[in-house]
């Protein structure tokens, strides 16, 4: 137990064990906690934090573009999850059921909602009459359930929490107008706030989410060489919309079924985060969405005019960054530890003969850059030091991502690069499933995605050797 | 169905009956909609807008006071509610119960949290180790479900939003300040942004939360004279902790348990702000939380130049309010209505004879007030007119609770009071559990609280003639 210092422990290298380097930074970084449900996971206020300020910003994105927020019911009658065939085929066997309610049996199951696709279908039926009422742009933040076998924090969670935009247009061309401009929105998100590089482009029909026509992916490279599909947005036609009779009269007085969009970002996001930009210290997390941007660390704290220096520090930088202060009576050695585990972007030290020079020194996470900075040059240097930062970690991700992405013409060549590599292959496919599904079984690897920046790698498809229609990146994933 | 102009329907008035008024003025301010589930609703983008606004405010407050935001599971396996006996007793009748996931039958049930005390407590024993961990301040915004025999939008629905503090502190005393804090936080909140007056206090044994020592709670006064809990803060003492066996290792090296407290605010307050405010064309939303403060109206908007000096005010003004424009090809009339019903505080009129004399008109959606004001002007008049719209709301709806509050000191006194009258009836109390079940029976009211700030009505209890400990709030209640 307590009173004896605490002790930043060791975490487990990544080239040793990548999974348990995951596992291990996302506890001792404090993100998460297990409870005794499998798969269901307390979100601690260091994660949850992170998670606040991903929301704050999509959040922002969202309404630029004219979206609304609601909250719809968590509970699905088993009749309503019914009334789409592919949708129910695919979400029925990884839901959970209340079958119990204020001491009675239920007359129906209710399901917790894995998606809500079918709570807004039903209410849009509600409150869609003419093309008046169109577009309807909504949103919804919440936590959503699906019954998994295996679970990991992030990755795979049973219960998780995303936004799902769920949005009905008059025509299919706004629909998919719509499916693009998210899909661009989440690609931009990840670049320019979570310096993450990402490919953007279509999923095969194998991998589309059950009951779209279409199913947009952006898809992220991890440290290890990984894929992970990042966000998705879906094009549904009006297939929701015949299923649950939802007709508006139309321009021409006659009545017509709406085009439907859903889009989503969970939480899973923050597992890509961290493996992503981690290293063996622990979590890097890019200045856009780190709790704590700058920490102040008061050096030799115990004399006289230190402390009151630090806090005076940490209070004027706050005009222009997320700033924290560490007064505790740990040794700063343990300090700088902890905060590098907890991968705050910025550490501020400032001991006494700093604060005669008036100056500070400023420790960059990522790279371990220190420079002395007079104080009054701060307000020029954090703002100047956090950008390079994202753009370093940006570029790193995008370095590693291109030195891991190869390109095959032949099986043979695609299985050996699948066992001996890790990353993505490029390679020419012919559009059919069972191409796809020997892939897998021969060589690992699924199809992330058929991008749209297509090129040609070669005439025909690299595991039947037909004509090929389209590049795919293929590759083992998350 | 559509293509004809829409209609402004009609509301019943609040003298004919309340109820009826009230649930109109859910529906048709677009705030609520059903679902296939009873007691299950849709926040539509109206209603949902109003408690973002709660929230930002709340979590500003929480967040100044030290606390931190976290994310619970949402079920509870029923082994863990069963670990504290007073909470279990009060919340098994009323929980949904899983009973079946991934296409199998669990071997324990797992119960939808209707509160996750429970939850929190097993984290805590995770983390709380030493005095050094302690308070842990933690709060959450999520989703609850209580399995209600009669639900009403807001006010009783099965699912609620709410946000739940859970706090642990290293004395008794600590954690009664933090209980306290809560509550006055609460009532700052309700007072200066919802315009709502509330009585503090305490409930007694009989209204206090399942497993409290001590549940505090602020009381508001609806239209019609009934209460409307809206805020309770629950001091704990060490009984979950026990319950739990969550110790920390104390200044003294000793093992002790921490004392605990948890509070919180529901989307039920929305209810409240309804029929606090709201009158026979519809809701009037204070300016604090209404999700557009001034909605501008062009008039003869087919006139040239009428729109884009429309869009330009709409513009303007929003550097210094929450703004909205309609531009659709409504008539004015029906505009006016469509935001009295939806309770917006201020309407601005602009027509071509305004935009001429470079004026606009601007009327008050409490009071009907109208005031030609200068353009220039707007950005002193609009945040002063604001302000007198909350104050004037705040005094309207003291001045109905003063009206309504009576006092009695005979048990004759008080049934004919609770039934000729309806609000508050102050009386004294001996403190006995059959005093207060007796007056529920015979007079049909219960509790509401002990008051902080008692009076002395008289020297014995109002039911049984014994000598008198407190001064209570009796009254009906939502």
């Amino acid at each position: 137990m307590a009173d004896q210092k605490k002790m930043v422990e060791e975490i487990t290298s990544m080239d040793e064990d990548f999974a348990k380097w995951y596992t291990d930074v996302v506890k001792k970084a404090e993100l998460i906690d297990y409870s005794s449900v499998r798969g269901c996971m307390v979100f601690e206020p260091y994660g949850y934090a992170i998670w606040e300020n991903i929301q704050k910003i999509l959040d922002g994105m969202f309404k630029e573009t004219g979206h609304q927020n609601v909250y719809m019911p968590m509970l699905i009658p088993e009749s309503l999850l019914q009334k789409e065939k592919d949708h129910v085929e695919g979400f029925a066997p990884e839901v959970a059921w209340v079958t119990q309610g204020g001491g009675q049996e239920l007359e129906e199951r209710l399901c917790i909602r894995p998606t809500s696709e079918t709570l807004f279908c039903e209410h849009y039926r509600n409150v869609i009459h003419s093309y008046r009422d169109l577009p309807k742009l909504y949103n919804q933040w919440c936590s959503v359930l699906r019954w998994e076998k295996t679970t990991r924090p992030f990755l795979r969670n049973m219960e998780f929490l995303w936004q799902e935009g769920h949005t009905m247009h008059e025509t299919a061309e706004e629909a998919v107008a719509e499916t693009e401009q998210m899909l661009n929105i989440y690609a931009r998100f990840c670049e320019e706030y979570l310096a993450i590089p990402v490919v953007k482009g279509r999923k095969t029909d194998k991998e589309k989410f059950a009951g779209a026509e279409a199913t947009y992916t952006i898809e992220a490279m991890m440290h290890d060489g990984k894929a992970l599909q990042s966000g998705t947005s879906h094009y549904f036609g009006d297939g929701f919309a015949r299923a649950f009779d939802i007709q508006f009269q139309g321009r021409d007085n006659k009545p017509q079924y709406p085009h439907q969009t859903s889009w989503g970002v969970s939480t899973r996001i923050i597992g890509g985060i961290i493996m992503t930009h981690g290293d063996d210290s622990g979590l890097v997390l890019p200045p856009a969405i780190a709790p704590v941007q700058v920490m102040v660390i008061p050096i030799a704290q115990h004399k006289e005019g230190v402390l009151e220096k630090a806090e005076e520090v940490k209070k004027m930088i706050s005009g222009y960054c997320r700033a924290g202060i560490d007064c505790s009576d740990n040794s700063p050695g343990w300090k700088f530890a902890q905060y590098e585990m907890k991968g705050v972007p910025l550490r501020l030290e400032l001991g006494p003969k700093d604060i005669e020079k008036g100056q500070c020194v400023l420790v960059r996470r990522d790279t371990r850059e220190k420079a002395f900075v007079p104080l009054e040059k701060l307000s020029a240097e954090i703002p100047r030091l956090l950008k390079e930062i994202h753009d370093s970690l940006f570029a790193r991700a995008l370095e590693n991502r291109e030195s891991r992405t190869f390109s095959a013409t032949t099986l043979e060549e695609l299985t050996k690069l699948a066992d001996e590599r890790s990353g993505y292959i490029k390679a020419m496919w012919c559009g059919d499933l069972q191409c796809e599904e020997k892939l897998k079984e021969v060589a690992g690897v699924s199809s992330r995605c058929i991008p749209f920046e297509q090129e040609h790698i070669s005439d025909t498809c690299v595991c039947c050797g037909k004509p090929a229609k389209e590049m795919v990146y293929w590759g083992k994933a998350y």
